[in-house]
């Protein structure tokens, strides 16, 4: 069979059509006012999808540089913090703060499960040295969403920050920077800001901000107070990812077209049909709970090996879902519906899924979890 | 919800990423090297499509003018031809034999059946004086699939060449020019062969290229034997489309690299799975009996305005299925299964027409198409 690429993982995640013609035109320089012009409606652009009337900063990296910026930036050697682990990616926030020397206390939660912000607010309450919360939107290797909103309720009343790892999330997930009062913002450029790899960003309330001013920790490459003196100038410190940005404003656009509002219903409809598909086939989801509109984990059956499944799909359909990671390889298969994706996306993900399943010996009644999602996406 | 576009017509069908880049690429002079390099291979790779030693001609035009091609440089005025005409573009034969002033006998078939070759037998039986027949291979307007194969076996033992219209069936069904002797056949780019519209071949049989020695019809853009001196020294007589035959030959070497009976095997498949799936839906079809694999047209109830369906899927889905021509007008759907296409592309249409039928109150049981295709394109 014919193979079209099929990009249903959580980033990269397939690129708009637009952007890639964007991306292909020919390089200008970066010290222009062409330039210049182009990376203020990439910065107006994420202020309207972080929703935030701040600065949003654009360094060249992958997310983890937008991560590292913000403990080198807020924080001084031995500063005690609060990081939230309830999956790979919040995991990171321990490692790094280990590498600086910030003493973090890890919150452990179980892989599947949201972190309760009461136990958070208790940890606040019992130690007011605790400089920063760190924590995961949506977490994408178990496809929790985390309570940001009750977080940032919390974080107001103390003189701790709270810093979102909102990756996978922003563009896809309801997030109201401002409103809720979230300090630290930090997002990438693969997933629903639907471009390729290359870019992080990292917003910060004023209340953030003031902690740069005594933070001891090294930075060069991603100190936040020289990032945001440049964007106040329109400018950036370094060499910008020229084409990347070009691109990033032809996403943007298309963005502020759809209206952000309508663009985190669609990610949470896609979710929604993914969900009770998954359940039409008689299959688990990972994160019943506290279900994300970014990825959808699902486990499987004993007698079905999610590494072989993931491979099956990728070999026979080109249809790239993801696997499980750590404990999870092997038990569950992620399905994203993040960024560029519409209905018939998620058609295509369930229909790969039941077919690959049939072949694989498990039983269930072929087409059930197409007709469920037909049902919900024919609104 | 973000659209999509999906293109499911018989033609202009998806150009693969390959042909688009290819024809990105800046634009290269016509009487170089390079570009006889280009038509070389083109050429190459046409014969392998159309599975004959001759050359195929390739002019800048539509398909419409390759059939004009065939009528003025093989016949003169008053000469006797037979047209086959059972659809829209069967009668495109009869009206530029008008315009020539070539008698054509007109050979009606009901729109939806194919003509039966003891019929064709017959005229030429009756009338020695009989110089072509002219049919279609696939009538895109009712999906009929001809047996070209019984009509040369015919019009072999005849004066007679047989001269088929194949512009939208050429690498989507068999057709074996050389091994079943057919005459001439005309194609078009923006089919089977997946690139934009403004290409059109024709080939010749030794059979049929003598007729162009003794043609007094007046022809000079698409003169023939023009054509044929210039590809035997590697050149066009006229400005070729550079960078279509650009897209063409990556389009070609996808075909050689799929290999051209596995290209005809995927188009059966997507027909077969997008047939029984409309029948699962409760549909019938137009053309039961002799169904092409390039186009599947459906009859619609009564009570489905098929303007209106079409009109639907565009608007709500970005699926462009094909609607009815003239007395077909609001009564059928044609869905293709053309070019680059895969299981996928079947799977799309059929959830958009299943999801659309709903909304416009048709009653059936949702999903019932799906699970039908995946029946079958699961294997």
């Amino acid at each position: 069979m014919l193979k079209k690429r099929y990009l249903l993982t959580p980033g990269p995640t397939p690129v708009p059509p637009e952007s890639l013609l964007a991306m292909a035109k020919p390089i200008i320089h970066h010290r222009t006012k062409e330039f210049r012009a182009i990376l203020a409606e990439a910065t107006e652009g994420l202020k309207y999808v972080y929703q935030t009337k701040s600065d949003v900063l654009i360094f060249a990296s992958s997310g983890t540089g937008a991560m590292e910026s913000a403990v080198c930036n807020l924080l001084s050697k031995g500063d005690k913090v609060i990081a939230v682990s309830g999956g790979k990616f919040g995991e990171r926030w321990g490692e790094i703060c280990e590498v600086y020397g910030v003493n973090a206390r890890i919150i452990d939660v179980e892989w599947g499960k949201a972190v309760d912000p009461a136990v958070i607010e208790n940890e606040l309450e019992k130690d007011s040295e605790i400089k920063a919360v760190f924590t995961t939107l949506c977490e994408t290797s178990t496809g929790v969403r985390t309570d940001i909103k009750a977080l940032a309720e919390i974080t107001k009343g103390h003189q701790a920050v709270l810093v979102v790892d909102a990756i996978s999330a922003v563009g896809a997930e309801g997030l109201k920077t401002d409103e809720w009062g979230v300090d630290v913002v930090v997002a990438g450029s693969q997933k629903g800001l639907m471009i390729p790899p290359g870019l992080a960003f990292v917003s910060l309330s004023e209340k953030a901000y003031k902690l740069t001013g005594a933070s001891d920790l090294p930075k060069y490459y991603f100190d936040i107070k020289k990032a945001k003196k440049s964007i106040e100038k329109g400018d950036t410190p370094y060499t910008p990812a020229v084409n990347l940005v070009v691109g990033l404003v032809e996403a943007l656009r298309l963005i502020k077209d759809e209206g952000i509002e309508n663009v985190i219903s669609r990610h949470r409809l896609l979710a929604e049909a993914t969900r009770e598909a998954v359940k039409a086939l008689g299959l688990e989801l990972l994160a019943p709970e506290s279900p994300s509109c970014v990825v959808t984990a699902v486990k499987l059956p004993e007698a079905i090996d999610g590494v072989e499944l993931v491979k099956k799909l990728r070999s026979k359909y080109d249809v790239w879902a993801a696997g499980g990671q750590a404990d999870l390889k092997g038990k569950i298969i992620r399905i994203a519906h993040l960024g560029y994706m519409n209905c018939f996306d998620t058609i295509v993900g369930i229909s790969a899924l039941e077919m690959t399943l049939r072949e694989m010996g498990y039983k269930f009644e072929l087409g059930a979890g197409v007709k469920k999602a037909e049902e919900i996406l024919a609104g």
